[in-house]
């Protein structure tokens, strides 16, 4: 039921989530931005079950998300890494590293920390307008909204309930 | 076993999947921030069965994601809205349906569309150095990476087994 729901679902953010949308999924995906590229050390670092985690892995690979690369012929040994579109998630993970930062260390120190090469300075991840170069993410958002031609009929109607001013800027404010 | 091995990961990544990373957590998220309240609303919206669509608003509010509000008191009725930690999900929000934009959309449509009102211009989620003022997302990103206080022995021998240069750029770029 939760599939069909989601492939009727005519929406980036709900298709998006039946790909990514689970934890190990992340974690694997985190684990590769990290270097891991061996099934063993995969299953080492994540302490997750083989089959599970083999699972994962072929999920990610059916979707081209990890690929296979051979890196022994005698016997056979494949190693997994990032597609160009698994390398694209990079930004969902500061996403949700940010959040639980904030929101779950409190800002009193996490685990991790990713500064900026030149300047020393804690990157962020923002909502951004790459034609005024200005950071949306605070104060200062101005967003709209608007339908796309691939929006479902049941979408619509909400959205046009419930967005009575035909933008973000109430809701997301 | 899931469970376990979480509360025991010292990961703002890790430790944020465990409350945003299944699907049905951030379709009811983004509902919410398309402005519905009440619990027939999500449902219909989501068409989730109710009991568990009120396990999840349930667990969104033991993690303070969303808070209930009494809007009628004969007979009592409440509505659902996001708390503060909850309108901080909208960045992960995006970023998830950015990606779906461009890996399964391919650019060709999508089904909503989010502009910066001053402009007109399509907003994007970014890396961002708020000291330089600099999109770091593309080929100019310089990321240096390193481990916080709160970094478990496990993820620190992996850190510096697999990024042998202590940078990002190598894995991530």
């Amino acid at each position: 039921m939760r599939r069909t729901s989601f492939e009727n679902a005519k929406s980036s953010l709900a298709r998006s989530l039946e790909i990514v949308g689970d934890w190990w999924t992340l974690l694997i995906v985190r684990d590769a931005f990290m270097g891991i590229r061996r099934f063993d050390d995969f299953q080492e670092h994540l302490g997750i079950a083989r089959n599970i985690l083999a699972a994962r892995i072929r999920r990610l690979m059916d979707f081209g998300i990890l690929e296979r690369k051979l890196y022994q012929v005698k016997p056979k040994r494949y190693e997994y890494v990032l597609t160009e579109s698994g390398k694209d998630l990079k930004i969902i993970l500061l996403a949700i590293k940010q959040w639980g930062d904030k929101n779950i260390y409190e800002g009193k120190g996490h685990p991790v920390s990713i500064s900026h090469k030149d300047c020393g300075e804690e990157i962020s991840v923002d909502i951004v307008c790459r034609l005024c170069m200005e950071v949306l993410s605070d104060d200062n958002e101005r967003l709209d909204w608007s339908p796309g031609d691939e929006m479902s009929d049941n979408d619509r109607r909400v959205y046009s309930r419930f967005n009575t001013n035909s933008t973000f800027e109430m809701n997301l404010g």
